[in-house]
């Protein structure tokens, strides 16, 4: 494992690289049937009829996938922990498809009230293995400072 | 199944409702091991010494279960697509919890360049058996217009 990442250690423009990943018909099933169970994530037959003509993964499975990545590439001390973000789907997902994702740091806030953290907004581009982007993140999370006794 | 909505049926402030869905300890545990393998997501014990100080599931298995929860009270002609969102996670999910969802209109807006359809905004509130918020999820999704042959 790669050492854990303090807020000291964040700088705005430094990027996280992870993947790639493949993305099975087998997984965009059994994530659709748990959690987004639409036609055009079960069936290829039934996706023919839906506006994407073909089966797709779920956009919460790529993000799922994403966070998976993410986690691979980005230690941050205390683990990384979202409050929240923005995330847009750009392009379907298909099977066999390959993902990697690009983790760039936008912005590094010290927080005002608790002098032990702050708050680290990062982009994270997900893309297929043509290079497309397929999800664009903008995710705010929690980067701990390097304790006193370190 | 609830007739499908098209987008003449839905207008601002309408409202959906789904839930109560459990959240067990196995299946935050599940969904960590695939998507967020963090030891707050994975291991009571080590869950002790992190932020939340005990077992919390992913925020991305919140969001997942909330699409879940959506796909059974917001029947969208067409299917629920999602073009994107803004997320926040405001209170921890654990173990035992039951979360149910409703959604609100807050906005739709016809395409300008494809007459067959508009986006609707919604606000998606995820809350807990207590009531009280665990994310709020403002989503972007297509909606289609009726076929004049319907």
């Amino acid at each position: 494992m790669p050492e854990p990442l303090y807020l000291e250690d964040i700088f705005v423009d430094r990027r996280f690289h992870a993947g790639p990943v493949e993305v099975t018909t087998e997984e965009i099933k059994a994530f659709a049937t748990k959690f987004d169970p639409q036609p055009f994530h079960l069936d290829e037959t039934a996706a023919t009829s839906s506006l994407f003509g073909e089966l797709v993964a779920s956009g919460w499975h790529t993000a799922s996938l994403t966070m998976r990545l993410l986690t691979e590439c980005a230690p941050f001390a205390g683990g990384l922990i979202g409050v929240g973000g923005k995330v847009e789907w750009l392009r379907p997902v298909r099977p066999g498809d390959l993902l990697s994702v690009e983790a760039t740091i936008l912005r590094i806030s010290p927080s005002k009230s608790r002098d032990d953290r702050g708050m680290i907004k990062m982009r994270v581009v997900t893309a297929n293995q043509r290079g497309e982007p397929v999800q664009r993140l903008d995710a705010n999370v929690l980067a701990f400072r390097r304790p006193a006794s370190d």
